[in-house]
């Protein structure tokens, strides 16, 4: 698990007076981002391989509001890792401890002929880097 | 089912040349408040009633990419209204009737004082415009 | 002088209640995207002949707030055009008439090799269409 | 002068593969907020005394692209203060030491009513904050 810090954005907010909830998917690509710098596996490296990783499908459940100058942090880790598919989960916390969003999202890898690459033949060592990561655990909790 | 049409904006685009995934979210709100407008119920008349209507959760599968300059159509139903809970469907296709984006959202209904409103009791009618309008079978296809 | 009409989206309004600053700036290039399409020399076309066109410098005055919902219109017309520079004008107008935002942007034109084309001796035809239809003196009133 | 970093999002990209001139205008606002932030005068503080400042106009210079994952530099600055209009000052560099764009907001400050606040009568302290930070040579350079 990886943590990252997003700061509300007034821009971010809407006339409710909270973060619009669409913002919380921009986050998760932050967060996500964040997460495979981390653990030495960020775009330029994927990129540079040949490897390019749609979002396939995301889930979100809103649990509560954020707003405007709110301290937001984002836990990351892998869900769940099959092969071809990723799935990646966030929970979003406030500063006073309360989960504000709790989300999913998917992705698939594909070279740049738009076929799925064959992850455990060509790229052995990022197979094992998302493999040894999987936390299921905590997401059947 | 309502329908409503959106062109990709420029500004809508990311680096890899496609519309951004975080979009869609937006496109299913400007759906949305078209949809309830359509059927007589929009923000404004809601919102004079003293109802607040946060999402609650979202679930978006991307289906093929889109692009800057397209006109994507977005078929707008209620899958399911149980008194409290409203989940609305949307099916966003291409002009080549290739479905780009299937994707879910899901309200409550709240008064201005944080509670969930009685819908039967105090809103019978809008009750009644959500009920007869739920097409359940066509989201189980 | 074309005319481009923008409805207010949900997601544009901020926590003050009203439309974000920001998203005039994302309806100018809405506003330039249909302008040029009327004009017969849309984006698909530039990109055709090899043209890119960055915007160089935006200048916007905020004379009154919109809000969600509302319709605003958007009168684009080339203020100026100096062969290598454009300079578009926008006057967006809410429902009742009244000015709420009124900008310029200006416009570079280059090759895919970075340098500036010759308008006048490689495109002519654009030189002309652009040169055209500058209407300096609104712009000075 | 005060400084503050935002490293580029993927989704501020767009399909010509570099920052969107948009995202410019929003991380103004960023620096802004943090600007008043340390020097002690934040949203909050001027919210609670009854203060709004609504931005009447922009003026952006893009002087060279940026791109995703890049880290952005703003140095933050009051160029003019004259009683009820603050013009605010914003060097963006990259990296690299190049300024990639030059931008200027201008805010008024209200009261809760909509009418003008009396700086120097009302609120000495503030209108003394900014007036010692005017740094107008730096700005004429």
């Amino acid at each position: 698990m990886e943590t990252y810090k997003h700061k509300v954005h007034y821009y971010e907010t809407d006339k409710m007076g909270i973060t619009h909830h669409s913002n919380y998917v921009r986050w998760m690509e932050e967060a996500r981002v964040d997460y495979l710098d981390k653990i030495g596996w960020n775009f330029a490296r994927l990129e540079s391989m040949g490897i390019v990783s749609p979002v396939t499908g995301i889930n979100v459940s809103y649990k509560a509001p954020s707003t405007f100058d709110e301290e937001i942090t984002i836990y990351t880790s892998i869900a769940e890792f099959k092969g071809v598919k990723l799935k990646i989960r966030y929970n979003m916390v406030n500063s006073e401890g309360k989960t504000v969003c709790e989300a999913f999202s998917e992705h698939c890898f594909m070279n740049l002929q738009g076929g799925f690459i064959r992850f455990k033949k060509d790229f052995p060592e990022l197979y094992e880097a998302f493999t040894s990561r999987v936390e299921g655990d905590e997401v059947n909790e």
